[in-house]
């Protein structure tokens, strides 16, 4: 209470100031995946510099093969923990441009309704309002106390939203400056307006395009048909033999690591009210595709899956031609949970293949990707620590989430720097990232600077 | 032998000049697909009136909104049969150009190996040189004997490699005229360079694309993936469904119609020392894929297929998108045969996908083409006689084959004027039609001529 408490107070008091400060930063036109912004990312990075220094951080633009890292290191007291914050400072495109009601890179404060008002512009949520939440937060502390609760060093990425080719080179070429007790990742969202949610399972991935040859050229149908192997049959054989008729995975050894999920915690997303019919309802579907029996919050967040990604083979143009193609191919993914090895899901979905290619026909795999999944203990201390300083912060309790995606970062922190990461956002579902009108709630942006107050002061505690 | 003889004697002392008038017909660019040879497919109906009326023939170029068609009629004795001729004067565009040791409007004799001349060109073998050999039958057995031996009625189509858009309504709106007792086809070919073929049946073909449709759009596989249906899977599952493991087709009712081929023609078929080596082993392949326990020939000419000749669904580019796709479609045909419905077949086509499409889904079909198969008695007594005569002129007994594709001329004598056909043809599987280097063999055209005398002898004795 003596420490957090006028740190929260010092928040409230600065945040128009601090939203003046999110501003600049969301002027800048950091857009990564296009080579006529490079300057601008350089500029964003400098920026978070110059800030991040006015904290007393030791910071610094770090260069890549690609745009810059930025790195910075503040100490705490001794016996503290070691943090280490994640966020992007880089931003998704903004075309189609005359869909924006706005300039994207002129950001405001807008009412969406009474009492409910939104930054607007590109960024705002996605990932600069987010990071710029822990920033004012160490800001904050540091004008209150002096110094900040803990150890923490300060990572923000230029790549995040073109595929972060430079960040595992600088992870590993950096391991022992940047591997910390464990990291703090501010990318994800919560649950609703005014749930806060910690994202605790995030899905990994096995990607393989699979090519099925036969004859050595295209064939006449007529000519060869009932005779020939078609390639297009055989690969829809395959594929069919994929699911049971209960849409469980047939491949042998498809589920081993694959755990249960808690009964509390499956209860806990019973009371979140998704249905399949709000679910599936606005994609104008009703009924769960996977395994029977369970809730599709479980399906998504806490199931394997193996989905068939693209498919082509023979004519597809207009009109018809009576071909047997000589080959198709299938891009096919397994969205892996728990401990699930993406090597041997690998193995195992060749093998299977395998098993299925008449003798004169043939196969071959490309592999596309594969990252186990992220699953952190539901019971780990500094999980329920982050747990309690939300529910405090939002007057509600705060809900273990998952995500039915990956968040390569995450993966890659484990996998470079052996460090667990805690995954804390204050997005929603409707920020339309990556689209026209980008917003950030300013609820999320004050309320979430707060949130870190308490989560570093229960963690330090 | 008083009638037939002189007419085989005139035909050898004229051999040479019927190879000039095939020469001046090979000139003649009538190419159909290509708009910018209109004129050119108009001189080659002219040239063959010409050369028809020389004859005797009551012969005209009859205009349609396409290219012309060349009819001719001829009397004969009261009490013969009336026959109709086709053929088709229009020939393949020749690109790639380059690939063409001579140019393809000048024709040549050519000594492939010693003793084995052929005529080179577009159109040598499909289908100048052909039609040909009965013109040069008839022109003969009219010098001989000053009349032909029945009535005859020639019609050449200036629209076979690009659709016969305009035969169909030609048929109808001329049927009085053409109806004749039986057509005669000069399109198809032998079994091999000493083995003379008469086809006796052709299958069908019903083509259906299938679109299966899922969400209102497409989605993200990590978000969606295990609770979203996926028209790829939903496809996949239908189309594999379609075969059972014998290779039989499953689709009820879908056999309805279908005859066992009489086991003599199964033995002449065996005869034929076709294998699935033979067969298959050019196109890379050795295991038929059709049903289980029929040759490969009985395969091609006389059972059924489900073909699947197109597929495509959600990613296809390069890389990979992890993306569950709004739709899927398959572009699927069936070859037919005996009395196989072509109606009844796309019914049961549909109601089986329908059955296999889940509730919040719904599936979409675009009807392309659909033909019965032909199929010839085999103790029919002209096709008796007819098979005496080329075995006679080839000294090799003349096999009844089948071909796996469809000839729609005879399908639309057969609708259009309640015709059955005799396909008797004298092309090889080495003619390369519709591909650089045509050639027609020497030995096919002389021996085509005499084939045809002995034929309509046969046939109106």
């Amino acid at each position: 209470m003596s420490t957090l408490s006028p740190v929260l107070s010092r928040l409230d008091a600065d945040f128009d100031n601090s939203l003046d400060r999110l501003f600049s930063l969301l002027r800048l036109k950091s857009i990564s995946t296009d080579p006529a912004f490079k300057a601008d990312c350089r500029s964003a990075a400098e920026w978070l510099v110059a800030d991040l220094k006015t904290i007393g951080f030791d910071a610094s633009v770090r260069d890549t093969p690609g745009h810059p890292m930025v790195v910075a290191h503040h100490d705490g007291p001794t016996g503290s923990p070691h943090l280490l914050f994640y966020g992007h400072y880089d931003v998704q495109p903004v075309d189609p441009l005359n869909l924006w009601h706005d300039d994207p890179f002129d950001p405001k404060v807008k009412e969406l309704e009474p009492g409910r008002k939104v930054i607007t512009g590109r960024g705002s949520a996605d990932d600069k309002g987010q990071l710029m939440t822990f920033v004012e937060t160490c800001r904050a502390w540091k004008v209150v106390h002096g110094s900040l609760p803990c150890r923490i060093t300060i990572l923000f990425e230029g790549e995040e939203e073109s595929g972060s080719p430079s960040l595992k080179p600088f992870l590993e070429a950096n391991a022992a400056e940047l591997k910390a007790d464990f990291a703090l990742v501010c990318d994800t969202g919560m649950w609703d307006q005014e749930t806060p949610a910690i994202t605790v399972g995030l899905r990994g991935l096995v990607g393989e395009e699979v090519v099925v040859k036969a004859a050595n050229r295209d064939l006449h149908s007529g000519e060869f048909g009932g005779a020939a192997a078609n390639p297009v049959r055989i690969l829809a054989k395959v594929l069919a033999d994929i699911h049971d008729d209960t849409g469980r995975i047939t491949i042998p050894g498809f589920y081993d690591g694959v755990e249960e999920t808690p009964t509390q915690i499956l209860k806990a997303w019973q009371g979140l009210g998704e249905t399949a019919e709000t679910f599936l309802g606005p994609i104008g579907l009703s009924v769960p595709a996977g395994e029977q029996g369970r809730s599709v919050l479980e399906l998504v967040w806490a199931r394997p899956t193996a989905e068939f990604n693209g498919i082509s083979g023979g004519y597809t143009g207009k009109g018809f031609k009576t071909v047997i193609a000589a080959e198709a191919f299938a891009k096919v993914s397994f969205r892996l949970v728990h401990k699930q090895d993406p090597a041997k899901i690998r193995e195992a979905f060749r093998a299977f293949v395998h098993e299925r290619i008449p003798g004169d026909c043939s196969v071959e795999f490309h592999p596309h990707g594969g990252s186990p999944a992220i699953q952190l203990s539901y019971d780990s201390p500094f999980l329920i620590k982050a747990q309690t300083a939300l529910t405090d912060e939002w007057n509600k309790p705060a809900v273990m989430i998952a995500a039915g995606g990956s968040i390569p970062v995450v993966g890659d922190f484990q996998t470079y720097l052996g460090m667990g990461s805690l995954l804390v956002g204050f997005g929603l579902s409707d920020d339309r990232i990556h689209s026209p009108n980008e917003k950030y709630e300013l609820a999320s942006f004050h309320k979430g600077q707060r949130s870190w107050a308490r989560i570093l002061d229960a963690l330090t505690r």
